[in-house]
């Protein structure tokens, strides 16, 4: 018998590049700002803002763009031209226009999970640009479960289990964030495997407490996971 | 037997009042453009804006922010002061903190067809916002499912209805909406009644060469739908 009913992946920095095009944006947002700013305190200034705007505005780009004109308005002292924050809306527009890049190993190791187990997409963010990424990213049909949600807690995942008839006992989820896809999912007695999507985290994890955890699993690679799957089945 | 397996509602401006709070805005909107300008172009060149940025930034508050900011950008020619579009974001802030304002009937009628027919949302917009409105509204419990989804559009219906197993034979949708909530249950093959939420729409609708389509019918009030309900078991 396979070990799990169903198997859920993160989609953000787990399937396809995403925080990268958030770097890329801010490095640009920075350059906008100009000589005048510190780069470092634009950085914290717009972090501040986010933080502050998140309970409100939600995860995803949109909340981003208006965080982003916040920031510039605050740190110019309402002086910033209203051409500069019309760039910030077209920075903004760029990210969802971008093209959905694969991170290596998912376009080949997809179709094997797939084959074998049902998948389940859990991702957070703005419902329409999750979808659209989902639907460029040709991977849509691997999929027999997508779930986006407000956001990733132990609540949400504890709603998505009833609504399909699943047990923790038998869901694994895989992702990239311990705060998003593996702590909750481990606190409802799920598991998870983590995958670290910077090297230098993956260095970080080796210390920390979740390492023999019961139900806690880490992986270099996504493509090392049929062969998990196989290991623990 | 009962007549449907699921009665599924709309919220916005079907539940409780939405349409009022972004007239509101707008009305503020025009205030804050001044005299340069005349109302009927500013709303104009609003709807333009938005009916534009739909495809890529979603229905709700977030998108009508950027989009009324990208406005008085376009209207002013860049010469809008970054302290007015602080004033804009300000706005949306206000409408996402707003009390969630029951349409009349809504609270009385809701445990009536909730002891009667499991209940499903179905609505639009931002996730986030949506949630949070189902939340405040004290209506949370009647509800069996909740759908939040992208647009709602016959693709969407039929996606809900595979998930939760459904036929559009047994698929009874409550909604103001003709354009999406009526339209395309009926051509799914479900029923759908219609409420206006302005009579003056009603009055119109009279006219319309839906009525007496097959599945389709037209209540004043949500007050009427329980004993519209018996009237067809």
């Amino acid at each position: 018998m396979l070990p799990f009913d169903i198997i859920a992946l993160d989609a953000d920095d787990t399937l396809w590049q995403n925080e990268l095009f958030y770097k890329r944006t801010e490095a640009k947002f920075n350059e906008l700002m100009g000589n005048g700013f510190d780069p470092k305190n634009v950085e914290e200034k717009l972090l501040e803002t986010e933080a502050r705007n998140i309970r409100l505005f939600g995860y995803g780009i949109k909340s981003f763009m208006l965080s982003m004109i916040e920031t510039a308005i605050d740190l110019s002292d309402g002086s910033i031209p209203a051409q500069e924050i019309r760039q910030i809306i077209d920075f903004g527009r760029e990210m969802l226009e971008q093209d959905v890049q694969l991170l290596p190993g998912v376009a080949e190791t997809l179709p094997v999970l797939a084959s074998q187990y049902r998948l389940m997409l859990i991702t957070k963010g703005d419902l329409l640009d999750q979808e659209s990424k989902l639907a460029r990213s040709g991977l849509a049909d691997y999929f027999a479960e997508v779930e986006i949600i407000s956001d990733k807690d132990v609540a949400g995942y504890r709603r998505i289990l009833q609504r399909h008839g699943l047990t923790p006992q038998r869901f694994l989820m895989v992702g990239n964030s311990l705060r998003s896809d593996i702590l909750p999912v481990l606190e409802m007695g799920g598991s998870a495997v983590y995958i670290p999507f910077e090297l230098a985290w993956a260095h970080e994890m080796a210390d920390t407490p979740l390492a023999g955890q019961n139900g806690f699993y880490e992986l270099k690679s996504i493509s090392e996971l049929p062969e998990f799957l196989q290991s623990i089945a």
